[in-house]
């Protein structure tokens, strides 16, 4: 009998519900070769869901996603401005709330340009690295408040929490990705010369895992410099370990650099299993676009291959990063023009071909 | 008898004091076209000087740049990981000092993508934009701490102070600009779904500021997708209104984009005129290649551009940009191996051509 993995499906508002069902399709489609089944539980959350119920995400959603062995979300958030919308804050109550409910204290974050696939950068050379981002501390605790507020003495203050328990855990986890690597080489990016406080402590303990891993070669990068090597030359990266907020404003900037954001894949991941993990691409729910087939899934797909390296199926995985790679080669202006649909009918194609040859 | 505009100098560390000399060269050259003469005061500060006596800024050198009508300094900072400045943090004890003493609220830095400079991005398009960086409030303002250092309890906290007065004033300065600009277009900048506490403040005061700039159009980005139009649109912009963190982020990712942070000049203002203003570059103090003359000295040179503009002077600031533009459009190959002193040189002699033609 096959291992059933139960995973939890949020699609979400937007253009998620159309990435999610091709990432699902592909997932279908690996999933006998890798002796697993996908038992899937779809859980109506979001802006949609916020709008009919008032909820965003009650006590009893929460346990029965936590009830889990994975999860995978496409994207939320309603249209920018909506009124209605007003009070809710989907990104915090929903998708921040269940990345802190769930300890999801590595957001991982590969970043490939693929080939075939053209960057903004003139030379962007052979781009590989992985943004090791921290995802329950820093400025996302939600630790701020305000005070005066609509007068001309208004003051508003956020405060960064960061722990030697909640740095030195995530630290070790990309240590022991960039070991795992050819290249060896861990960047820290942070602001030490401002934040002093925190920077210290990131420092402080980058240096005392570091002697655990004497092959490991590591630096240090003010995050506006590593803007700057970004764009002037992303090849040099390997693993880069940075707090939440620098780590969502690089990863971001790493998915424009490779190509889109419609290719960049996320894990929200909790290594103790304690949770579930879950995975998400980076991009949001677009809801410009939503509904008309155009959105990209890709981004989708290549999350559904992070999930399945982190239920220990690599190769299940590799399938689907080795189709993902022939399709996007093989794009042409003409392809460009594929529904949702035929980019995952495509992979699933290239998937088979696999297996035959 | 022509006006006397007394100016601090600080050369700092590194390539500071050689970009510097340029910089003063090329002032030098348009003040008599301006009718003004500028009084030179030299402040020895940086790391040199605190290794010298042990001050990194005494209360006396303060109030005595603070007599003066505006500032330019080089760049401060040893080279990185000298033991013997691991107490000193001149980043904070005499940059970000002086920034904050003589209330700096508008660190302005304007990018523009010179005819004939080569941009890492394939096809940049016409770039000229202007980031309004806030200067003296946010994660800067140096209110963290932390308890249990050193032991697996440590707990390190930043806080970023916003206040109703210091997002107003500088938001008031940003609207002014982008009305006297032909786009007249405003960006504010920030991560209001995640900071919700101070991206509130910023997003009420700029919606109750753009009532009155009616001519000017006003839009929203978060700060992780403003870095990914960055790369892929950065023509899009006009002015951007940003917190003094992501101004920083953004500034250093501007100056790369633009060919490089050699290029990038800077303002730190204080627009009440209580305190004189200060320019400089955007860049470091580049300990590894000081002394060596290869240093570009553009970016101090259009930050003295900047203090042109500052001090009401606009016909000598655009002299200097125009100068500037000639000598970058004319860069070959081999003019990159001019030295430091060369580049001045020439802009100087493009200077007094520009009177003659
Ligand atoms: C939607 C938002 C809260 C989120 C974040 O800031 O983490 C997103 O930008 C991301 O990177 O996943
Ligand atoms: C040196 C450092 C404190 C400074 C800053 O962060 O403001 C620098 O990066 C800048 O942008 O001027």
């Amino acid at each position: 009998m096959s291992r059933v993995i139960r995973l939890a499906v949020i699609p979400g508002d937007g253009i998620g519900p159309e990435v999610v069902a091709e990432a699902l399709k592909v997932l279908d489609a690996v999933a006998p070769g890798a002796d697993v089944t996908f038992e899937k539980t779809p859980f109506e959350l979001g802006a949609a869901r916020f709008l009919a119920t008032g909820d965003v995400l009650t006590d009893d959603d929460l346990a029965s996603i936590a009830s889990h062995d994975a999860i995978l979300l496409g994207a939320v958030g309603g249209v920018p401005g909506d009124p209605r919308l007003k009070d809710a804050n989907i990104e915090r109550g929903l998708l921040l709330k269940l990345r802190f409910a769930l300890d999801h204290y590595v957001n991982l974050r590969p970043t490939t340009i693929f080939p075939g696939v053209t960057s903004p950068l003139a030379n962007p050379g052979e781009v590989d690295f992985v943004v090791v981002r921290e995802g329950t501390e820093g400025p996302y605790v939600g630790n701020g408040g305000a005070i005066r507020v609509g007068t001309p003495h208004e003051i508003a203050n956020e405060v960064s929490v960061n722990t030697a328990f909640g740095v030195e855990r995530v630290v070790r986890f990309a240590f022991d990705l960039a070991n795992s690597r050819p290249r060896k080489k861990l960047t820290l990016v942070h602001k030490n010369n401002v934040l002093v406080f925190s920077g210290n402590l990131w420092m402080r303990t980058v240096n005392a895992v570091a002697t655990e891993y004497p092959d490991v070669a590591v630096d240090y990068l003010h995050v506006d410099a590593a803007t700057i090597f970004f764009v002037t030359n992303p090849a040099k990266f390997d693993i880069i370990v940075t707090d939440n907020l620098f780590g969502d404003i690089l990863t971001d900037l790493a998915g424009a650099i490779s190509g889109g954001i419609g290719l960049a894949s996320s894990g929200n991941i909790n290594p103790t299993g304690a949770f579930p993990s879950m995975f998400e691409p980076v991009h949001g729910s677009a809801p410009d676009i939503a509904g008309q087939q155009i959105a990209d899934p890709t981004a989708a797909i290549l999350s559904v291959a992070l999930l399945l390296d982190q239920q220990g199926l690599p190769e299940a995985a590799t399938r689907i990063r080795t189709a993902v790679t022939g399709d996007l080669a093989g794009r042409t202006a003409a392809s460009g023009s594929r529904t949702t649909a035929e980019v995952g009918d495509a992979i699933v194609t290239l998937l088979s071909s696999e297996l035959v040859s």
